[in-house]
């Protein structure tokens, strides 16, 4: 089988003092194994001309492409361009599609691009321009000794766009890859370590140019089977059948057999049930409602939240009664029930899922230490309850916290929502 | 000036095929960075033997010190032991204080380890062992050639936990190193070019020793000097004068003189002003709320917000006059001020920002394209408005909009709060 190797070179200075998170190689490793370019290394260098060279000269002798990205900015510390130059011993010349673009996103908010702007469009004159639709600096492709460099900006919905729409089909055109295919599976409520064990035989009985991958994410673990071989259709067959087989196994915690996400799962069940949701949110503070109505078209079926930070606005605003909140406290299974029936009068969703607990690092007691919390769903009929208790970090908690709500939304939908 | 270099190693397959973004490599060079020791490079392999080796060869040669994270997992492809040992050729020995760190660990969860867990205590008998009290794995310390190497599990919690406890007070103790400092200022509302243009000067006239770097992030721009010499008292008096200087050339667009973040200079304004704030969301969804109770403590500031998604909760929630949305619209300057005065009212808060507009993809029309958004901030005397016009992905738009209606806010307050 042919393998097409690939290292992912990333300059900027900000990911070796760690100002920033790299992100984008994520995204770029997912999308070249996704195409059965296998990604032999990543490596990371700063705004240093030589490391630069040395990185290029190094990299080129056991890959067939390099994605170079960062460094195109328009400021003095983005030197990638001169270094490629240099590297290929090219001259510049001006693309005159990438000065329109420079010119064009500059009009769009009246405003006249500076000289600094302009010199986005000076490329190397040995490079094909990708267009960035997105931004002023242009991707750029190269070839010498039969290896792809292919240059791109570091701002992450900039490299993304041109991965997309330029470079995956460009290298697809360029090298014949084997066939590689895969099916995602989502689960949620079940931890890696317990699943692998659950389908330890099903993972043995695999053949080996089938890998089974377990993506975790805060309360959910995603089950990636990849195949891999010459024939497409031989590779689908035998992917579907034991996807099949694994989607048995581990139906219980069963969320999503496609590559969706959590969000996407709740929004099928609540338009199959052809039902709105509100949220009411005391420790999340606003983050259910935030990534509800992170996919396009959430106005479906999410109208809207009340955040209930402070116990007055649970009070004034949702009719939580001060009884309640003193003899039970906000952190209760009383108080989400009432934070339920307040959002369903308020709100008029058809459910209403809402949360109350103590993220941390302040506000915990020996009775509901940090990790305390409450989760409720109900609709008009009834209201279910969940307790959590986390012992993470507030940013994990809350985490933990969204994903297991929105999950408990899902399934009180799907149980009750025909 | 005595330059001390490092190169990180990260081993694991899921950080090549973007399953696992890597965090760690970040707070690493964050770390060293602080200490002055200079990260010159991040090298990402799989678990793959020879990929391995040729990266500690490869890596050794121009490098004081290598971090190796990652590998050293109970399971069979963790393979940064044996590749160590092959590496030093080096034998194998059980020590004792892992092992009882092994037995320890177990017990706590009165549980009994696996013989694959007591396998964690075998170490290559060349090495120190760095004690993990989080985890199984020890830390491991090799010395050779005069270049350190450090085996560290990729485990979070795990590897903060030694670098901070063992690694770092080891490398300050093993090496003289230069003097390093930083000085971050936060701005907001100006590009990176316009800024570098607008600093131009100011950056050539730094001293080779100390570097300008931009951070942009959805329309905020950090700007980083960074010095280093062998006197600290004179690195940072340089700094303060520079940075003095920089703070007084962006004073328009100046959001904080330290590393914080948005939230954490609107936080820090409303304490100052002894004031609350609250949200009233429409197109953000509840993105602001999120956003204000990101850091601990929230709870002094912010109090609660209304996601007014529909228009049914924009006049029921809010009072909204039906009028005044059939008449100018959702995304309109009379909505978000009617906004404004719901969320007041209903919020009861001293202030509150409120934000309409179309997000996208879809829902734009001739008069009002995607990326129309409407934002205010009022309190019960006065309401500033402004109107965004961005031509975006739904993602991108979002971002723009969250950051800078937290911008417009922080200006009110810092105008009115008095």
């Amino acid at each position: 089988m042919n393998v097409i190797s690939a290292t992912i070179i990333t300059i900027g200075d900000e990911l070796l003092i760690g100002q920033t998170i790299d992100t984008n190689s994520a995204f770029i490793g997912q999308e070249l194994n996704k195409a059965g370019i296998w990604l032999k290394r990543r490596i990371a260098v700063g705004d240093v001309r030589d490391e630069i060279l040395d990185a290029l000269r190094a990299q080129s002798r056991d890959n067939d492409i390099l994605i170079i990205t960062g460094g195109l900015g328009p400021t003095a510390d983005d030197i990638t361009k001169p270094a490629l130059r240099e590297y290929f011993n090219a001259g510049v010349r001006i693309d005159d599609a990438a000065l329109q673009n420079v010119h064009d996103i500059f009009s769009r908010f009246g405003r006249i691009p500076s000289e600094v702007n302009l010199k986005q469009a000076e490329v190397p004159d040995c490079c094909t321009v990708l267009p960035n639709r997105r931004g002023t600096a242009p991707g750029m492709w190269f070839e010498q000794d039969g290896v792809v460099y292919v240059s791109l900006p570091g701002v992450p919905h900039e490299m993304k766009g041109l991965i997309t729409d330029s470079v995956l089909p460009k290298l697809l055109e360029r090298f014949t890859l084997p066939a590689i295919a895969h099916r995602t599976a989502l689960t949620a409520g079940k931890g890696e370590s317990d699943l692998a064990a659950h389908i330890a035989s099903f993972e043995a009985a695999l053949p080996g140019w089938i890998k089974l991958a377990y993506l975790p994410s805060y309360g959910l673990v995603r089950l990636r089977l990849t195949g891999r071989g010459d024939d497409a259709g031989a590779v689908n067959a035998a992917l579907d059948r034991h996807f099949a087989e694994l989607k048995t196994l581990v139906g219980e915690w069963l969320v999503a057999d496609t590559d969706s996400s959590l969000t996407g799962a709740v929004h099928a069940a609540l338009k199959e049930a052809g039902k709105t949701v509100g949220t009411v949110e005391s420790c999340t503070g606003g983050y259910l409602a935030r990534l509800l109505t992170e996919p396009a078209g959430a106005s479906a079926v999410f109208t809207g939240s009340v955040v209930a930070y402070a116990n007055e606005v649970k009070m004034q605003v949702l009719g939580v009664p001060a009884e309640t909140l003193q003899r039970h406290g906000a952190v209760s299974e009383e108080t989400v029930r009432a934070l339920v029936e307040g959002g369903l009068r308020v709100l008029g969703t058809d459910y209403v899922v809402a949360t109350s607990g103590i993220m941390g690092p302040g506000g915990g007691t020996p009775e509901k230490p940090v990790g305390t919390i409450w989760i409720a769903v109900g609709d008009r009929e009834r209201t279910e309850t969940l307790l959590l208790n986390y012992r993470f970090d507030r940013a994990r908690n809350m985490e933990l916290t969204a994903n297991t709500a929105l999950n408990f939304l899902r399934k009180f939908v799907l149980k009750n929502g025909k």
